[in-house]
């Protein structure tokens, strides 16, 4: 980790000293642990012109275990409170650079102000989404995270999928997910865990209510396993019941037939707004074109939202080694819907596709 | 609920229109929800020339039952992607203002080039921390909703004791306490909760690991519900096994006894830095000035960590009905420790003096 960390810093560095940053500091959290192998609560990197540094308000802060940064990058203290970001702005000009690039998309206009009057003589420049670009395609060891981490998530919802459901609540249902994915390994949920019956299902980020589950209904749940850092994402749709109704077999198939076209639109060299518009146009073809979400799938990593966005106004191709979301769906105001998420890697033809890495079956299983 | 936004609203108008902006963008989350009564995700608020408006990107964000915006105020909802903080910028514009007030803390840099370059004749000014500054002092509506958060949370920890702990890792009982806070009504936790163990024991902000409750450990929680969005905190140190150590026993005597002296100097018009001193000198006067944490208390509301802070370096002064933690602490590195946390609100001596919130015994209990 270590070894790869000092590489990717290296990557930036070239990067900086083409764009003729003498040095630079990184505060998003997600791009400083990319670099820096952890994230000590508030801390930021200085990619120095002599040194690269660890900068953070305390040693309490740095946690044990995975989240240790790496041993090539020396740490920098705070004796007091105080902005890491300030101070790695005055190390970066006692170290002698003379301009010093920041993450103008991360950095407050107040600490940005901070940071001009502590080096009024630093010319102050923006670095821009290098990180953000430099963390899309991932190495192997950044999907094996995610690999384990999804293996993670089809274990807790096949669990949950064992139990009686009839009667619970949503929000007791992604509380006993979140529980088994802890249970299986993870480091936690890699987002807020959703569950929605009835109306709810087949809402994008439904936040899970009071309401139970009831016979008849559809039920969506969307969740994923944080492993090391790396979130990855599933989402399913059941009936609850012995027999679907009509209408929830038509949309039901749908929405698959909308994500199966979305996973085989996606290979080394797709423009990101094809796969999109594979997806969409199945959902349009059935009559549901109408207050569908703006994207229908998105890169994973760090986050659980990064870039590519599989998006009709995105830019851009899609390389091998990029996972990303397929996860269509469509949901009807007053009656529910259905949403099927899964997250796969981008690989060429020759190694056999897109991976699959969430393989919970996408049959519509009545429950 | 309504109207009180509607109050707010007014108090800021009255503070913008004084310092001379002509209107407002408050972008920070918990600001918006202070003053339009829900934060659908992304949105933001416009205190207008002619209309207040809330700001989102799609009715979809916009969530059921409390999460509901003030009927008083209108939403705006943008057509496609987009940032809610530019669309309202461009509305104000329209409007008719000539300056805009935006929060510099919390907008980054990019996005107040965004809105600069969409109203380039508006004169772009700084709200600063006047949201804050208005929720530091709460109205019994809300300290009603602390109240009831707290008293899930005593609820909570009081069925944790109550089951066998010895065996058990941190990640799980701390899993245990967040589906105890939903299953008595919480919204959700107000932040991670902390279980530390043994040498974890007493380390603030200690995240969970797999290590497990042993005989002889200290057993240190820290866990709060967020009820109706408003966040309180508690934390405390138990042992584990029939008899404590003498070593254990004296240090749990002292931080309680740092604990009691700032709950007893909370008076409305007391310092907030006399109150930390408070605290902090009994610690002192035990051998433990330190490696202490660099505040020992600090205000809860909307978020769980806010205005006013008990520190050294603070400034100003407790008014009444100011709920804050006070939360001393001392960590013995490769032994553990011990913290005592408890949320109260700031009244007068003639009201009764602090009122406690979280009434969880603070004796030294072996479990």
């Amino acid at each position: 980790m270590s070894e790869m960390c000092a590489i990717r810093r290296t990557r930036l560095r070239e990067q900086c000293n083409a764009a003729g940053h003498a040095a630079a500091i990184v505060s998003r959290p997600a791009n400083v642990r990319y670099l820096a192998g952890a994230t000590p609560h508030g801390a930021v990197l200085l990619l120095g012109r002599t040194e690269d540094l660890l900068v953070c308000t305390g040693p309490r802060d740095v946690h044990p275990a995975e989240d240790r940064p790496d041993d090539t990058l020396r740490l920098h203290v705070l004796a007091g409170p105080g902005d890491p970001a300030v101070a790695a702005a005055d190390l970066a000009g006692a170290q002698g650079a003379d301009s010093l690039a920041v993450e103008e998309h991360h950095l407050t206009v107040a600490r940005h102000r901070a940071i001009r009057s502590v080096v009024p003589r630093l010319r102050l420049t923006d670095l821009a989404a290098s990180v953000e670009q430099l963390r899309v395609v991932k190495d192997e060891e950044e999907i094996s995270c995610l690999r384990i981490g999804a293996e993670i998530t089809d274990q807790a919802l096949g669990e949950l999928l064992e139990s009686i459901l009839v009667g619970r609540t949503e929000r007791h249902l992604a509380l006993e997910l979140e529980r088994r994915l802890v249970d299986h390994g993870a480091d936690g949920p890699a987002f807020t865990t959703s569950v929605a019956t009835g109306p709810n299902a087949g809402r994008r980020g439904h936040r899970p209510t009071d309401r139970r589950v009831e016979e008849g209904d559809f039920l969506s749940v969307c969740l994923g396993a944080a492993y090391r850092g790396y979130r990855c994402e599933i989402g399913r749709t059941f009936v609850i019941g012995t027999s679907p109704a009509d209408w929830q077999i038509e949309l039901y198939d749908l929405v698959f037939a909308a994500q199966r076209a979305g996973r085989e639109a996606l290979t080394p060299g797709a423009a990101c707004r094809d796969v999109d518009r594979a997806a969409r146009q199945v959902l349009g073809s059935g009559g549901h074109s109408e207050g569908l979400p703006p994207a229908t799938g998105h890169g994973v990593g760090l986050e659980i939202d990064e870039d590519p966005q599989l998006a009709p106004a995105a830019m851009g191709k899609l390389d091998a080694c990029v996972p990303v979301t397929v996860e269509p769906g469509v949901h009807l105001p007053g009656r529910g819907g259905v949403r099927i998420d899964d997250t796969l890697v981008v690989r060429p033809e020759a190694d056999g596709g897109p991976e699959l890495l969430t393989i919970t079956t996408k049959e519509l299983l009545a429950l």
